[in-house]
């Protein structure tokens, strides 16, 4: 069986952690056994390691976030790009494609598709392994995970299950009869008692069932052609345009820990109560604060709150109430002063507007060793570059120099410019001139 | 009548907005009748200047807060800077030999002696010289304000009267019977069932009584005198070294409005309820937030609260346990992240150490037009200036330039270095080195 992860969303409702560059799923925030931090993704992928050694997972992202996926689960990890955001459907298909004309993998090959944002215990992974079987013996062209509802809840879709149906070496299997989406509380209730389930979002099917889907929306037959047509595949869920139109779907119970993580309310339990430079004075019971900036945050008085720091932003907000964030945080622009990327990452620590309508923005880089700034100019502004740490070379329209600490690197507007660290190099960047946010033209260079 | 306004303390009860450069005085939080805002010394700057237009006021300040006094109440205001931080009884001898010597105001003058921070209406100053028509009627050696208590309070000290006097053109004035420092609860009522008031630390007294009480301390007789043997005064409040001491105290009552701005709880009623980039979401009534950081605060379910931001921390407070802060942030360092200095401000966006015990500072500056950066040279660092905006020159080792928009200043360790601000400039400096907070020698240079 093949695993597809999805690691996709903006993560608006971790807000300020989370941000587009670095979504809910790359936040190192949860405590393991050892004392080491690791994020939703890179726990995930332990679990399902730990299951089974070889386990063999797709990663399905962005672009943007293609350098954190590399950085936090290895640069051995197989990954798939989007060439665009869209939603599940597509993600799914491109990975798909991925496996069947990439990797050669036969039609008749099971794959599970799994979200990257529950917390589980290691039993949630094993439950795959039953869905595995589960498609294999031909009981239904979707096998879905059953998730034990631990109260009633507007959040979730629920599946209503049918009569039970014997599947060698698997627990239980259960013909599907309906899904609810999002019930009342009072619906939510009675579903239950009717023996309902949330559906947990995992997907599990043989290759060749989606390929036949696929061929129904875009006539493709290989990976780059799904690439090329991707901007055509329908901007819908993969419930909506597949789970739902299935002739026959199963459900697999799951009756372990699972807590989605998607908002402050449920992710602030698994955390500690304090993360970062926090001083908590006297009834803060219940409070949770998360300071990933530089200063001090002292709490007095506040209980069952949710604090979060970021310089994306601070959010004060009591625990239920944070549930509400999303609404409220989609007016901030989605630029972020800080970022992760492929070779680094940055933080913007001043953006200034003058009067002639000329910028400047200062950012604090760190470039990490061996890795390079693409070579690229600018057309409206120069730049700076001041190197406080580190070794490495730069290049200047075809000239190479070396660079260590204390170096000004002067680069006028239309140089072309590229880096290479020989270890981590720590900079800062001036950037002066017009039009700062969309002035940017990459080149080629062999290092 | 002369006045000394005592413009000390550091203010770590409004943390984080308050540090060491700028005290609490200087926060230009409260709002004018013309939807302007204006600091606590701005406010009784004007409100004394508008009961009488040429009151002489001579403020009483530190070295480091004195540009900002200057930058607000204008470059023309008397000031008496303290050779060090000592405590209120030296601070008031010292403005007083001022007057006496420099200002060769004779010493059967009458000064009044008050406080930054408290927020009243105007009969307040109006009271003053009520107070100073007691004095010259030689009723008593000193005469106090009693501040009619608003509640029995554990915070203040009392006064507790006599038998009334009667002084011509004043309402009312009364021997003090004694002095009760913060006293608990209970006696607080009681004192007040006796007709007891707060002490609101006004003094009004002759120059001359207070010239004999100094000179049983040090033998002075000018103002270079007293600046010399500062150290030899007793380091301790103008309370307990004169006022307790005195023959004969009497008081003269004030019923308008006062409050102490000491505190966030105090202060935060007469603050709009938001500053700065906030968020307020449902239920969070009684909060006031303020923000002076460049990200936005986003506040949900969250009442009776203060929250207030700054580059120096941030404070998350229930409003009446905000009165608790000053223990919890004693333990941070009082160097800042920003200042307002005499000659422009800064703001340092980045600290770091490297593992060859190298350091980078990186510092965003201000300059004010027409301000100078004093010549000076340090042993163990270079600094770059990147000039991001505005005009002017630099002196590097007696070499003048000129500067404008996109210039980088190399200065290497040893360099002596100066810049003059032809206009306002902006500018980022980095500096690299060793020991990076002890290193500075200071020189002459005349522009």
């Amino acid at each position: 069986m093949k695993i597809i992860l999805l690691s996709g969303g903006s993560g608006k409702r971790l807000w300020p952690l989370s941000n587009d560059l670095r979504a809910k799923q790359f936040l190192q925030l949860l405590k393991r056994e050892d004392g080491q931090y690791e994020s939703m993704i890179q726990r995930i992928y332990r679990q399902i390691k730990s299951v089974q050694t070889d386990a063999h997972v797709v990663v399905v992202t962005g672009q943007a976030q293609s350098g954190l996926v590399k950085k936090q689960l290895g640069s051995e990890v197989d990954m798939v790009i989007e060439p665009e955001r869209r939603d599940t459907f597509p993600a799914i298909a491109l990975a798909c494609m991925y496996l069947l004309d990439a990797k050669e993998i036969e039609s008749n090959e099971v794959v599970a598709v799994i979200p990257v944002d529950p917390y589980t215990d290691i039993n949630y992974f094993s439950t795959l392994y039953l869905m595995e079987k589960a498609a294999k013996s031909n009981i239904a062209d979707i096998i879905l995970m059953g998730i034990s509802p631990s109260c009633a809840s507007e959040k979730y879709g629920y599946i209503v299950p049918d009569r039970k149906i014997e599947v060698k070496d698997t627990i239980e299997t259960y013909v599907v009869k309906k899904f609810v989406e999002k019930p009342s509380l009072e619906k939510a209730q009675s579903l239950i008692h009717e023996g309902a389930r949330w559906n947990g979002g995992v997907f599990v099917f043989k290759l060749g069932y989606l390929q036949e889907i696929i061929e129904q929306y875009v006539p493709v037959k290989s990976y780059s052609q799904i690439k090329n047509q991707y901007k055509n595949l329908a901007k819908n869920s993969f419930d909506y345009e597949v789970v739902e139109k299935a002739q026959s779907v199963a459900m697999v119970p799951y009756d372990g820990k699972w807590s989605d993580l998607g908002t402050w309310d449920s992710f602030s339990e698994k955390l500690d109560t304090t993360i970062g430079q926090v001083v908590l004075g006297e009834e803060t019971g219940g409070t949770t604060v998360i300071n990933d900036g530089t200063a001090p945050v002292v709490v007095l008085g506040a209980k069952n709150m949710i604090i979060a720091v970021s310089s994306d932003g601070i959010l004060v907000a009591d625990k239920e109430k944070s549930n509400y964030l999303k609404s409220y945080v989609t007016q901030f622009p989605t630029m972020s002063v800080r970022g992760e990327l492929e070779w680094g990452d940055y933080q913007v620590s001043e953006c200034m507007h003058y009067e002639d309508n000329k910028q400047s923005i200062t950012r604090h880089l760190t470039i990490w060793k061996d890795h390079v700034i693409e070579y690229h100019a600018h057309k409206m502004r120069d730049e700076i570059w001041v190197i406080t740490d580190g070794d490495g070379e730069v290049v200047i329209d075809g000239k190479y120099s070396a660079v260590h600490r204390g170096n000004v690197i002067m680069i006028r507007s239309g140089q072309k410019h590229a880096l290479k660290a020989h270890c981590n190099i720590r900079m800062v960047e001036i950037q002066i001139g017009e039009n700062l946010k969309e002035d940017t033209e990459e080149f080629q260079w062999i290092w």
